[in-house]
């Protein structure tokens, strides 16, 4: 039985300082707005006319968000492959209304010995208090502190794993000793509404009128979709940043 | 102020006997099941690849839906049209994961006077006690009474709305007259989890191995979403009903 | 087989213009929300020690609220049993996400003749265009036809249900000529989250620093399940108020 | 600032090998269900007269089990206090639909050196394919393996964690070197329909009529769960059971 699971090993270890972000899939336009809006009040109207005058589109649009129509914002579709640690996707799975995931399972697949460290913007003290934290740059000192414990750490954890393995261990019990830095891989679905609603939350802005307090390497996954989403849905985009970053 | 909120009021009235359900904007394929399930189990795979053999690809789709592995059913999009009497999207709204709903609006728009009337082949008549239910042919004299009280009931309601619209009443006040039998529209947006969960308790089949018992006018909804669902995703419907039309 | 669906109707018709709003049970008290904070950040106390100084509590339930940490809110159940007419039932069951419903069935029920008719205080005329609508007071006259017009139709709707129940019509058909008017009975249960953010949508207020555009009728099953939920959580809820009536 | 945010470090490293469960609130009981499916059919009953006759509350709580009327088992809350292994609840926060969550945070927290190891009736080797996977026992040299292997990974991982505090780095920074095997603590809030769901996939049982194959860990948090809540809804569990573990 020795062995029987293992994949044939020989990857090499990895530090990373980025997560990843890849819209793999997409149904979502600006008209999709338009469309779901008018039913409401004008009755449905082809998909063709929606959205030939550009200007009304802009102001409808505006309009919803401003005014909290959330519905007309649910009628579309995208799918994102993200590469992150776990300790991004913990955060990630609270979000249970409007998001669909399928994350890389440690139970039926050997995992890979990709683990992240930070980066050198990555600010790494934090002051103050709870509700009051700032976060400021760490010393020269502190980052190497930092690279030097965790890679030693993460490849220490990962040779346990691979001993238990070894020994015929079972994947889902041998992982038990990886890390929260390990890198996991996860398709997410989400329609723009639920989208909004991650990222007034999870990313910060000086244009949002509501607060928000990520963690950055949440963030960091947040501006990758964000950017994404935009050049999908411009007018609602915009819409959102400009009534606040309030998710209708 | 009077007739500040009419329409140009001009529309027959109509009577219908069938719904409409149109699939007016999709992204979903078998495929979009199989990459997201390989997540997983075997890393990303490029969408190229995968689906390349179509038995390995109905076996992986056959064995998710069996051992109830659901996930990977919510990664696609399906909007629908709805046509239907408001007491169908009554029971529609009750299916709250997984479906998003924009139906035309009695406070922004002046209601059109659409009725359902059952047609020749509804079953009018209920036999038996609570969970044992059965629908039998009513009578010609009972189908006779059933199109004459509904068409006057319903003709002298829209009547009643239009003649307080005419006096400058809200339509949201005016509305609380319209009948349920009233044709209503909605667009419906689901995924093929959620489309499945709602078949498993909205339609009846031979080789359902749970129980469902619908009324007849959402089930004929139900019976259009699942032909063009079944379009668009062969090997994931075939599974929902060798299964046993279990929803994952 | 005639007459056997027939519950021995007596029932004497009835207008009524209010709704009723009954909190039948409930599990929810502001050191529910204490405790679920706490075990993010200081280890669970028991839950007596919680809340012990009320100016402590005070602060934390507000600093959560508006930095908007949710989940402490979702800890706590009420269930209020809820007659309204129908056409605001359709629009309570649009929220979807912590919310569970159980309302009157008229496919089992034979349904009892209890109709909405406005009250003097409602306003019936609606005037500016969407998204900026206000409603003024209607005149005697216009007060007088809304009564006249929905007394005879409600009557008259009821009768066409009654002649067809008479005939040995199933009550699921027979139904479909029962205007939204009619009043119907339904259990609600939600969390304090789930409750705020109806509230936010569903009622206005000057203190609200998000626009809502409710029908009075949904208003008011609103302000009296505020009103008993604020008995419950008052600190909770005055947070809420002091916030701008923006669901955390 | 170094040592700013250390709480005082004197924690002893332990390490476990069962989950702990408690029930810390709850409003459930079978009357719940009671009064809840008969407002659909018979008229809101006062609570006290529902469920006087228990042989017609058995009865009628096995009809709605088995004929998937799910709704009426929504109206009642149970709040747990959970302790598990972090790769406990990456499984249970994929549970999202009708489960409220409050975890311990890293972010806000320093963490306890508490770490999960497999007892020894826990069965370490996984035999057969995917869909087909069962598990036998380890022999005494796959346990001592797995035993010191983890010991000695868990004990390094935490040692760079607090060496990273103690150099001033941020704990939320700190933190990506500690293991999925670290315990956690969590609230959790569920009607018994979430629960019932939850239990069909994340407990094995001879009576079901569904498969399931759940990691053992989330299964002795299903196991514990389980056993609080037919205490609280004895009719409720054994119709749940009787109907082969399917969820309404």
């Amino acid at each position: 039985m020795r062995g029987s699971q293992l994949t044939g090993y020989e990857a090499e270890t990895r530090f990373l300082d980025d997560v990843t972000v890849e819209l793999v899939k997409h149904s979502a336009s600006d008209s999709d707005v338009l469309w779901a809006a008018r039913v409401s009040t004008a009755g449905e109207k082809s998909l063709e006319e929606v959205g030939k005058d550009p200007a009304r589109s802009k102001g409808l649009i505006n309009y919803l968000m401003r005014d909290r129509h959330g519905s007309p914002f649910e009628h579309n579709s995208m799918t994102f492959l993200i590469g992150a640690p776990i300790f991004v996707f913990r955060e990630f799975h609270r979000h249970r209304v409007g998001w669909s995931y399928n994350e890389e399972s440690g139970r039926y697949r050997e995992l890979q010995p990709n683990f992240y460290v930070p980066g050198a913007e990555r600010k790494l003290v934090q002051e103050g208090r709870p509700g009051k934290y700032v976060f400021v740059e760490g010393s020269e000192e502190q980052h190497k502190v930092v690279k030097e414990a965790m890679e030693a750490s993460y490849r220490q954890s990962y040779a346990a794993y691979r001993e238990m393995l070894e020994a015929g261990v079972a994947r889902e019990v041998a992982r038990a000793v990886l890390p929260v830095g390990l890198f996991s891989t996860m398709y997410a679905t989400c329609n723009a509404r639920s989208l909004m609603h991650f990222l007034s939350l999870r990313t910060k802005n000086e244009q949002a009128k509501v607060p928000s307090f990520p963690q950055r390497e949440i963030e960091m996954v947040g501006e990758k979709m964000e950017a994404a989403w935009s050049a999908l849905m411009p007018l609602t985009h915009a819409a959102f940043v400009e009534t606040g970053r309030i998710a209708p």
